[in-house]
């Protein structure tokens, strides 16, 4: 196996897009990453997409043979792959491209992740992210994604593992960051009152404990870590990829206060990387809704159980307080959702702070970054684990 | 990178099975393959499912966690990845797996496909098919796969590349071997006359041109070459997995009567088997309309362009003829089409036939068995090739 490089990273506004489509977001991020890396398209041999649902919110499967298509490379009939997992589809996208180039069946590989989500209404578009959980056993059963994670944070607060404000607090902590990022659909700091009383959705989380619905797309270009230099001197090492897997439906869990899915595959990258999460320094972790924050900077072993909320509360998750840096895109709650972009834009973000390129949401100094991808309540997660070179 | 085997090989009965879930199947074919390989599920590391709409046919996403889960792998944490590219996405799972393989990352990988299509009115199921063309210039404009397939038959006639009663008479080869296979949906031969007085569905295809809604699924289990002989006798090599693409909308290629992504792929297939199209002994090729099996066997090389017509209505592509048998386990057509598992299927009967245990279909003494899955109008393709050890 090769060691692989990220040589270019592109990354779209994200938002309520009402005027761009699923074509011009996906290829506007591609070509900003191929330009990164000054490369020409013609130079790409394989293409990865993270996307959930484009059949179901734009009508089109398909949409890999549609990015290679629409980025001129269908003339080179480059291989195009779509690959879906719920949350985690980016991260997923990611790692497979990642296996591409080091197996050597690829060399020069573009990854994408893109989803237009707001071309239909809002009830349908919460009932395609509910199918991420299990159809049969929960939202057959009139479950959603927001009241499983409910679930979560209520048994959270009845263990004594985080309180309310803590919870809350992750979605203060994306949206700190979120008004540092000129690409973020939300560039507002807002106080914890304004999470606390926001609407509520599914008791005890409220609107503000929600990832909004976004449109946007992202992309990065690997290739082969001693190739990079060819190409440009901002590259970063991607030191370990690993993915793992759960049951769908929460209830399955022996505990529903950790998932396991993250625990192993974080072991894993932190194994194939050589290190351990105390040399973590910057870290982009899936909120999709607050409480997922605290599970997720636990179960990377970032912070022992109990003590993630009171990071987050007390402002040591950001950027500037010497310690991890978590979030500093704005997290999917304040930089955005577009559900099949999140993972590939968290590793934009990761390289970006490596590279030193973070402008004023860089992190000093920052050595290793990892990114944490989710999809359903942690029934598939990547943590992937990039270093400055 | 490593050499990779097929050590198992699984497949349920294709059809309308108003019985059987989309788990079920799923579970049924993985457990087959399994079984086969002599391993315990505990031992596999790795699932790749190909899967062309599980959110819009039984409305659950996310089907990557599901297979795992259902398989008793979830609580290992094994991770498991869906991929789609139209009708391809067998195809294309099974590349990925062979590369997770061969790249050192993966053991021992379970690739699966499933589609569990009946669920839906067939309006609905058409609707979702015709999404895998452009939808902003194909299906938006009304176009469907099976008109678009019917103005290439079309442009093959007038070109005089094939006759109507060549075209017809690559669903009466399909149909002769599904008799042929006890886990075919349509068990009964046809004379060409069937077909050409079938009803029309886009002229000049009728019914009979164009593969049948399915319900199935198939998985096989990887290995490394070296590793093979551990488990058991009764393994194949892989000897090559390549994948192309080409533009989604039909009207945007040079040429209409060769799909330049199926040439593509097999010319990079035959290098890195170290090959020729002439070494071929069996090849299960992606008839979803009959046409299709035309552009096949003349852009894999396999016929000149003019000849594959006549091959199939001189019967030159059956089992027993001494030229290269195509579709032995009855093809799309009469085997049955559900999306995702039908590229996992070809490769499952290459496998069968290459390990000598086609029963009925058997080819005698094949050494090199090909597969080739389609997306679309040709805007994906996979080629693979087999080889006996």
């Amino acid at each position: 196996m090769r060691d692989v490089a990220i040589i270019g990273v592109g990354v779209t506004k994200f938002g309520e897009l009402w005027d761009k489509s699923f074509r011009s977001l996906g290829l506007e991020a591609g070509i900003k990453a191929i330009e990164d890396a000054k490369l020409s398209g013609e130079e790409i041999d394989g293409v990865f997409i993270g996307n959930l649902s484009a059949g179901r919110f734009i009508d089109q499967q398909h949409i890999d043979a549609l990015i290679a298509d629409y980025s001129g490379m269908a003339s080179h009939h480059i291989p195009a792959t779509r690959v879906e997992a719920g949350g985690a589809s980016g991260g997923v996208a990611f790692r497979q491209a990642v296996m591409a180039v080091a197996s050597g069946l690829h060399n020069t590989v573009l990854v994408g992740g893109a989803e237009k989500m707001t071309d239909l209404d809002d009830a349908s578009i919460n009932h395609i992210m509910d199918s991420t959980a299990d159809a049969e056993w929960e939202a057959g059963m009139g479950l959603t994604l927001a009241s499983l994670y409910a679930i979560i944070a209520r048994r959270l607060i009845h263990e004594g593992t985080a309180t309310r404000e803590e919870i809350a607090s992750v979605a203060v902590n994306s949206h700190f960051h979120g008004e540092l990022n000129p690409g973020a659909q939300f560039r507002k700091a807002v106080p914890i009152e304004t999470v606390l009383r926001s609407g509520p959705v599914a008791s005890p989380l409220g609107m503000f404990d929600c990832a909004p619905i976004t449109d946007g797309a992202a992309a990065v270009v690997l290739c082969p870590l001693d190739e990079a230099k060819k190409y440009t001197d901002k590259y970063v090492k991607v030191s370990a990829t690993a993915q793992a897997s759960d049951t769908l439906a929460l209830f399955q869990r022996p505990d529903i206060t950790t998932f396991g899915a993250t625990a192993a595959a974080a072991q894993k990258a932190y194994s194939l990387a050589g290190i351990t999460a105390k040399d973590i320094n910057v870290a982009e972790v899936h909120d999709d809704f607050s409480v997922a924050g605290i599970l997720a900077l636990q179960d990377l072993g970032l912070y022992k159980k109990g003590e993630a909320g009171k990071a987050f509360l007390n402002g040591d998750t950001r950027v500037g307080s010497g310690k991890v840096a978590v979030n500093t895109s704005g997290g999917l709650k304040a930089r955005g959702y577009p559900i099949g972009a999140a993972g590939v834009a968290q590793i934009v973000e990761i390289a970006e702070q490596l590279r030193g390129t973070a402008d004023k949401r860089q992190v000093k100094d920052a050595k290793y970054g990892l990114a944490q991808s989710v999809g359903g309540t942690g029934s598939a997660v990547t943590v992937s684990i990039l270093e400055a070179v």
